[in-house]
């Protein structure tokens, strides 16, 4: 009876355990983050091709590399050719190896000449761990 | 036996459409949605007050109005006082309901005089699915 006892206090100690043990990987996981808004200026006669090429790369980016978190991107209703990207990373090892992919590489060097200017902002997530619905 | 036949057809096909009618809804849901940036310039001697602020509204929102599929906000690392929040609410009327908050207008009165500029840029998203892993 006291073996079943102990076995059974062993079993709920490792089922409380389970989910600290995740929860806090999580919080160190959102420390590492890298999280960058990118502010791009298109060709506005090569905005169509620019688009695509930026849709291909980004669903390649999230199918293919699990430490891209996202790549959110959206144009300006007003001012179509200005791009802004939200970039997370799970960490700057994740960035580093995001950008030597086939599919980066061909993104950057097929919207070269499309791409009027490029500002990269890094930044300070106000609650890291926040999703989208 | 026909009769056999039959209920299991149609219950194959019940299986087939449950997962068809949610992505169906999934769509048409995006389609709707308003996606905008915040572009937000703080009074630097105000920065820590009007983050705990935003935070409180941040947290209050996601938490209790599920139109409210994101509001990511962040600063930029070299001018934290300037703050960008990607806001994405399920439809125009999510957003409506949200201004009307006690969370939202207790986060509006009390930064009133915290907030240098406000920019309100609306956008549309490139993919409008695409999450945070």
């Amino acid at each position: 009876m006291k073996t079943i006892k102990r076995t059974l206090a062993g079993l709920i100690l490792i089922v409380i355990m389970i989910p600290l043990y995740f929860c806090g990987n999580d919080k160190t996981h959102s420390k590492n983050q890298m999280v960058r808004l990118a502010k791009i200026v298109i060709d506005s006669a090569q905005l169509d091709s620019y688009s695509a090429l930026l849709k291909e790369e980004i669903q390649a980016s999230i199918r293919m590399e699990p430490g891209v978190l996202t790549l959110y991107a959206v144009s300006e209703k007003n001012n179509p050719t200005h791009i802004t990207i939200l970039e997370i990373y799970a960490d700057s090892s994740a960035y580093r190896s995001h950008v030597q992919t086939p599919h980066f590489l061909k993104y950057k060097t097929g919207t070269k000449d499309m791409v009027r200017s490029l500002e990269l902002v890094e930044t300070i997530p106000l609650i890291p761990d926040i999703k989208i619905k």
